[in-house]
């Protein structure tokens, strides 16, 4: 079985985790699949926007319980395997950020612990109001480390951790208070809802949206100084572009920017 | 005509930008203007806040397009023209975020691109309920990637991407919720609402606003430690302020502080 | 009489700064009493939870403003004594926040200045819906520099900005909307709702959750990679826990996990 679906619409990618008997967990497998995803994203430049939902009744509830604990049977107790697997995932996680395009999560019914990251991680998020989010892992006994990275990246520190901490979901209406989701539509429109937020970020000039998230993210980690001083060189960058020029005459002029599709 | 109308009320300045034909525009000639103002401010221990607002149907539409595609006429296709004026635009919302007085935003009509900017670098925004706010450069193919340097220091990651790529605007109750602003009033009510909260920041000590100011952005970029050793001197400072033995005292003894104004 | 009341239910102390006549300001024996409150917390794994109110009326006002007062009188008009007084009280913030356990505030009445930035450093608070809270210094000519340390590092800028240089307060509801509290409940209920959330917190694996506190600070401040790079090595370390391993099989296994209570 083909562990991710993809379907493309001019310029827009939409990509499904396909293994609905376990709730798309992040397997070894899946993992891979999805960095496949990634290195052939990076070299594509007719596809523009991603988004990404899972197949069956959840998004994705995390890591694969059973493959992680079956590596317990190692003589080192599962040490290298379990450093190996968060060494992965967080890499596919920064993959994910540092695509060319922006990528939009299509939640609906779980996101749970790493499926919870994983749409903290997206660009953005559209949800079915019925979706429930959490970092559930300390239930377990496995604090959500890797997940708190970017979660609290998105939202608040208190109420973040108090879902580290409870390990409580919160439901999409809330998860978009708390910023980590951006739209929140019945069930039934999910699918619809992100394709016309990737549709409508396809139609702008790609390259000023690709530098654009590259910056977007890259500044975020800069002092105020420093985070000028290279947006500064990226907008004149963006400016010296054939593209932006025709965009700005097209605006002057009152008229559609003629733009490759 | 005078770019930049100005009008001294007791300790608070009320600047208006004043180029209503050009919605307006950060053209050189306004931010040189805006310049002149923040020297002058820099320099000026009478005027205790600033509040900023635009002249005709529209707060700030952005950078002055026209400007701009008439610098692509040189040599160098523009590249120096433009390198230029977004270092002159970043350095004067650094200088904004440095003056001494708090500066207060007053927004009606249209906040778009580096106008969205100019509130989200205010220290505070009072808008109308009819303002919109948007960072819609993409649409012409400019990524506003100066702009977001601010905007993402003030509102949640997602919600300022999803501005970015869309370039679509919200209006001023979202704005509210996303932390671009802080008072939502009807448009009759602006000037008023914006002076009411003005002559309440003009009425405190003005040497602890002053410092306080200085401190709250410097210690935003600095690790947890650092923040506390720092502003640990400068609470030391301000408790050697004459004026704040003065605030200590009147308050123990239950009375009016009797400070200069 | 005890500064500070103690009651321990289970794997969960209640603590409670007693010096209602002074609205439990945190005088220089207070701040001795909490911190000495938190070497205990250090070396007792038996606590895995702390909650902390106040007695009387209100939750906490802040410094002890005659006490500071008086120290004017020193040849160094106070210099030496300040500089100290900001520096216990600095560390004591940050020591609660490195505390092993979480620490949930109960928050009624008014927390004030240092009580304000007191809530703000717990991990998470539970507040009455009659609390009130600010950063009301400035009022008395004293900016809250080193409050706003641990408020802008839980609330938006601007919000936080009008806080600090209007002095006014905010209600529990709005402290919510902020970040600054998690849960907001009848007054009569404060005392049950906090010990609710604290017990949840106590029922979770006690390893999980002191390692995953401790990694929850440090990873936000550094880069998105730094932070990746350690919270794996921090799952790692997680994984190879007894209990985690107890707990996850509990889950596969559909059970509940045998845990030491």
């Amino acid at each position: 079985m083909t562990l991710i679906l993809r379907r493309d619409a001019g310029a827009v990618r939409h990509l499904t985790l396909n293994a609905p008997d376990r709730l798309n967990a992040l397997s070894d497998a899946m993992l891979a699949a999805l960095d496949a995803e990634c290195a052939e994203l990076e070299q594509d430049r007719s596809i523009r926007v991603v988004t990404l939902g899972g197949a069956g009744r959840a998004f994705c509830a995390g890591h694969d319980l059973a493959e992680m604990q079956a590596a317990r049977q190692a003589e080192d107790a599962g040490r290298a395997a379990f450093a190996d697997l968060f060494a992965r995932c967080s890499a596919l996680m920064q993959r994910l950020q540092g695509l060319p395009q922006p990528v939009i999560a299509r939640v609906h019914g779980v996101a749970a612990a790493a499926g919870c990251q994983l749409v903290a991680t997206c660009d953005m998020a559209v949800a079915a109001d019925s979706a429930r989010f959490g970092v559930n892992g300390v239930n377990l006994g496995l604090f959500c480390s890797t997940p708190m990275v970017a979660l609290s990246r998105n939202a608040p520190a208190k109420h973040v951790f108090e879902m580290l901490v409870t390990g409580e979901f919160v439901d999409a209406p809330r998860a978009r208070e708390l910023g980590l989701v951006n739209r929140v539509v019945p069930e039934g429109d999910l699918y619809t809802a992100a394709e016309d937020l990737a549709d409508t970020v396809a139609a702008k000039l790609g390259s000023a949206v690709r530098i654009g998230k590259q910056a977007f993210y890259r500044q975020r980690e800069l002092t105020l100084a420093q985070a000028y001083a290279y947006t500064g060189e990226v907008m004149v960058q963006n400016m010296l572009d054939v593209g932006t020029e025709e965009g700005i005459a097209a605006f002057l002029e009152k008229r559609e920017p003629d733009w490759p599709q």
